[in-house]
């Protein structure tokens, strides 16, 4: 991983100029109407963006990130505070503490809001320190240091002060020097070194290791291989150095800057440059109050969140036959990574990462590109951040949202029998995409949450960016006695794509028709006919099993003993009788095959199981733990859920870890088309019959009119 | 399953007389420019339709199917062909013979094609002929009997002659009318029957069962359950009925109809009218001689098939960095179909349907719905098929082609360590799909072929249409004793959805760089580390495993002992050494867990593995063999496939199966919103490095300009 926070402290006060003095994106004509601050992209006609003012900025709901108005309100608030007058905390994160989920279930617009606190993370003395700040009483409300293992998000101050301790090393720099790298093209990178036993516990350590940018942005395919040094954080100082790989030689750079300015050759045939528009009579969704996102039959709380990445909240979906908007999810986000790359050495044996817990996922967000990342007509949404002094900063065009018309059929039916009448009815699909994208250092990771009119929500995650490679003496492989023996295939001269996976692990904190849920396992189980009972030998039943305590909802998915996985309201049944319920429906996927007890696999130990399901409880957020910098794996989902506790007829929180297993191949290098895999949210009973049946076909004049643009 | 073919005796005359004056698709300008036939969708910035004169049409492919022109030849050759002079033979398929694959490959457009043949299956005496009819020579130059078991593909006038059998048996009447049943709101379907045994074997049978279509189009609603008759089609006469349903009352029709007219209340709120547009420049690819998509790079010849719906041949994807076109597929298509329903009992064991082999996809195709199946801008190809005469009829506008801007993300990377320069890269994905539509019966099967540029073929089929559904006294689940002894759960007031899987087979004839392939299973497996040897305690290593025979590439998925699925050139090599390949990629599946010996499983065998590698034999076409009904599964993929044949270093074929368990819920009632599932063919060392580096960026000028219609 990679030293990836991403505002230098220079750069802060010219931003807050920049917020104060300029908009953000460029308008067209204003799109703010109405004293309720709604942006309404389909009567606008223009692009749907407003300038952001995030300084006069206030909150609407309880769950509203922290304004730059509340940031500024907590640090003078700790500047106060008596156990901090003797020096000033790095601060590892400051964010809203929410207020507890009946409160904001109990809430409404217009009435009081449950008050305003912040959670605030410092590291002292070597120390985690969990603050409670009440915005309303204006002052330190709790105050709890952490006793367990780990430490908290790393800091871009901590990256660049690993780097700095290392290449003021005299050892480290002379090796550096040794490999033939001009200070001038060295990018070097802390890295977070997981836990690896008892030798680096008690003190916050990262790894550093150095790559060569001479004549490409792209250092991340010319590493120095086998050069790595292992730097206290608190003493400042360098503890071990690596360097074992004197004699592999730096890999080249040619054919790795992925830059289009720089494209010396264009694509043999570019036949894609007048293309499909999305361009039309604008969106249909409003984002009222800057957070409450309305499409269709859709409505949710959507912000960003520096840890990971981008939070959608209180998903209700209207019921098209009584009127009433229904409680889906209540919570959902990506709550933490395990990215472990396959292979021992020295080098390379602690590339374990958890990027959400150690890097941040908001904190790595990319600036959106429009057209590019987002289509047109795309809202895009500022995450409002806090950097280790305190002070907030803007994440800009962080996440996006627009409306999908993907081609794709919502249902359809030809009616062949009967001739009269003659039916041939189709309706089209028309979706609603959140997303956003987080560049921890070399990969880039896609977060997309689909929206169907059907009620089905589509989770998926996308990735690209360039692959973690390992230099070699090898330029092909022809020389290799072993294959076997590399840990990873050649993708380019010199250079290894070692094998890793991927797991993104989603808390999905599931309200169907309220908190009071049940989990329901329907397996499908083969029978087998009595003798003489039928023509049949076999055929499946499903088998519904309600979940009553945690061991019974560890799952390991397996191709030959299926079944579907339902969250459901016992209290709230069809008209037929059915409970009112959604189903987990796995894509494609991967498990981890780590050993259980490898230090790694402790850490994340949420992959041991595909789905988990949980009580609420509002301190288990993250499957990896609150702190999982060098955590000992003593605070994750699987240690929690040990307790085995009950979790029939109760708020209950369902937790899916999406995965990949990547062995890379040439078509990764230097940058990797994006793969990607997702998961489904599908009501299950939930409506009395299909929701969408009424739905109007597309006709001709639904369709806005277009002429070429004048470059075409 | 149902009496799905599509057209009456008496339409097609009327049918010819519209084809020879007649426009199939309104035109706003001719779009066929050239000599060649060609369509420039982007030239002529008009709808990408031009006039169909399939009277008149001559083939330019060896592989292009039939022209109606050859259909009336070989109906010519055959009334003179001697055997058949005291009789008309029943067609049951009538179409091209492919030429060996070796004359195709060596053909080139202006020199002389293979010769054309037809491949002709009559029902004759109770047996299969199968007849090669040599267009050339003008004569049968080959005529065998099918010694096998199984029979061709069910004709409309089998299913007609069925129900009439049925409907004239004074018992089975009798007993339809005590269900209060009148004659005029009666539909009754043709069903396969399947192989349950002797009892049914040695002459051709079909199951009858009838629904009520009073007040609704959606008789498939309400069954009228539990009264089967079973015809014997030869002989013209019910061999058995059974009737043991008489209290199960017919399911009530209201709420089922889902056409759009017949709507008395409007969604509670239709926000979705003024949808986005696809409209623009105009698609940015072009069909070539009626059959060849040009589009980036790709290309590939495409066509409709009476039997498998859709063929993809020969699709070749252009390498951006030489200039060649290379080969990727030879042949891909949807081979066959299993559909099990899981209900023992009389008048449910024998619904263990094989789609494609009983009724065809392709004969039963929908004509697309222009702006709900296929976005606008699609390009819309006909189907000429053959009826059971021999007479050539249209099956108009059952696949459409169409570029997706789908708002996906092709690659990016955000460049967070270096703060000079500032990078943020994004290039969007634009794809090209081909699609059709198959509604068998009640369900409708969407089959999507996706073209990516960076040489991802996905595959795609979605499910929509209605249920098979079974009566029942029950309204509600209160009165339900236990509900595991209903087949499947209650989804309206007397109406169960019955438990059932789908699995679709391809036969995917990868040619990678030509027909000489092998295929590799890389297994992901977990390496310990020795004592000492590392702070890691494990890891995975890919270890690649050269199938030689057959038996090393009958693969069952497994998420705990992961392999990733190539098939590669040996004989081609990047610089770098690695072989030229594709990797099939899974996404979510289902896997059939029926008992290997239960008839059903037996006729469906290529279900017992997920993939399958055999050696390229131009009669293993079929994954369930060239005569499915009431087939003994005799000719089947798990057949040929247990001669353990050599498929190292030669043509080889790949099958995959996908699948999908199905519990229905209350949202399929009356029509199911579509789900879908897919699998991916992604190159794997095909490339020398990433394909679309090069790609350039959207920006805003490359968009059109447009503005609401005047409906809005």
């Amino acid at each position: 991983m990679a030293k990836v926070s991403c505002i230098h402290f220079s750069f802060i006060s010219f931003l807050i100029l920049i917020l104060f003095s300029h908009s953000w994106f460029p308008l067209l004509k204003p799109g703010i109407l109405g004293s309720r601050n709604r942006v309404f992209g389909s009567l606008s006609k223009t692009k749907v963006q407003q300038s952001k003012n995030h300084l006069t900025e206030n909150y609407h709901h309880p769950l509203d990130p922290l304004t730059v108005k509340e940031i500024n309100k907590v640090r003078t608030i700790l500047s106060l505070y008596s156990p901090f007058f003797s020096f000033s905390p790095t601060i590892h994160s400051l964010t809203l503490e929410e207020p507890d989920k009946s409160r904001v279930l109990g809430s409404k617009r217009g009435h009081p809001f449950p008050p305003r606190k912040a959670r605030v993370i410092v590291l002292s003395d070597g120390k985690s320190h969990v603050i409670s700040v009440d915005l309303d009483l204006n002052r330190v409300t709790d105050h709890a240091i952490n006793t367990g293992s780990g430490y908290p998000q790393i800091t871009m101050e901590d990256m660049n002060m690993a780097v700095n301790v290392a290449l003021s090393n005299a050892q480290f720099n002379k090796s550096v020097l040794e490999r033939g790298v001009g200070l001038s093209d060295l990018v070097c990178l802390g890295l977070s070194a997981g836990w690896y036993g008892p030798s680096e516990e008690g003190r916050r350590v990262m790894k550093v290791q150095c790559f060569y940018s001479e004549n490409t942005p792209n250092f991340y395919m010319r590493p120095i291989e086998g050069l790595t040094a292992t730097v206290d954080l608190d003493n400042k100082q360098v503890v071990q150095i690596f360097n074992t790989g004197r004699n592999i030689p730096i890999p080249p750079g040619n054919n790795t800057d992925y830059r289009f300015q720089v494209q010396d050759k264009l694509p043999e045939k570019d036949p894609l440059k007048s293309i499909s528009s999305e361009k039309s009579n604008g969106p249909n969704f409003i984002v009222e109050d800057e957070h409450i996102v309305k499409w269709a039959n859709w409505e949710f709380h959507l912000k960003a969140d520096q840890r990971v990445g981008m939070v959608i909240s209180q998903a209700r979906v209207r019921d098209s036959e009584t009127g009433e908007t229904r409680s889906v999810m209540y919570k959902g986000f990506a709550s933490e990574l395990f990215v472990p790359y396959m292979d021992p050495d020295d080098s390379w044996y602690f590339k374990t990462y958890m990027d959400a817990g150690e890097f941040g996922l908001g904190a790595c967000s990319s600036k959106l590109v429009p057209l590019n990342d987002c289509p047109g007509n795309s809202y895009f949404m500022d995450g409002v951040f806090v950097a280790s002094d305190g002070k907030p900063y803007v994440q800009p065009n962080m996440i996006c949202v627009f409306e999908r018309n993907s081609g794709d059929i919502s249902w359809r039916h030809t009616e062949v029998i009967l001739t009269d009448p003659k039916i041939n009815e189709a309706r089209r699909k028309v979706t609603l995409v959140v997303r956003m994208s987080a560049s921890v250092g070399n990969y880039d990771y896609i977060f997309d949450w689909e929206f169907q009119t059907d009620g089905l929500i589509r989770v998926k995650v996308g990735l690209s960016g360039m692959l973690m490679v390992k230099g070699t003496s090898y330029e092909n492989v022809y020389g290799i006695h072993n294959q076997e023996d590399l840990s990873g295939p050649l993708v380019s001269e010199n250079v290894i794509g070692v094998l890793h996976d991927h797991y993104i692990n989603f808390h999905l904190d599931m309200d169907i028709d309220g908190p009071n849920n049940s989990f329901v396992k329907v397996d499908m189980v083969k029978e087998s006919t009595l003798q003489g009972q039928s023509p049949r030998k076999s055929y499946l039943k499903a088998k519904r099993n309600i979940a009553k305590t945690e061991n019974d909802a560890k799952i390991k998915l397996k191709l030959y003993d299926p079944s579907e996985f339902h969250v459901i309201n016992p209290d709230r049944r069809s008209r037929l009788g059915n409970p009112s319920g959604y189903k987990l429906v796995p894509g494609g996927t991967a498990a981890s095959l780590l050993d259980l007890y490898d230090p790694p696999q402790l850490r994340s130990a949420f992959t041991n199981n595909q789905i988990w399901v949980t009580p609420y409880n509002r301190t288990e957020q993250y499957a990896g733990g609150l702190f999982v910098c060098q955590s000992k794996g003593d605070d994750t989902l699987a240690v929690w859920s040990k307790r085995n506790r009950p979790i029939e007829n109760r708020d209950i929180v369902l937790w899916y870890t999406l995965g990949f297993h990547h062995i890379p191949c040439q078509e990764d290098f230097p940058i990797m088309p994006t793969v990607s895999s997702s998961f489904d949210l599908k009501p299950v009973n939930f409506f009395e019959r299909n929701p969408i049946l009424r739905v109007a076909p597309t006709a001709e004049d639904d369709l806005p009119v277009c002429r070429p643009s004048t470059s075409f």
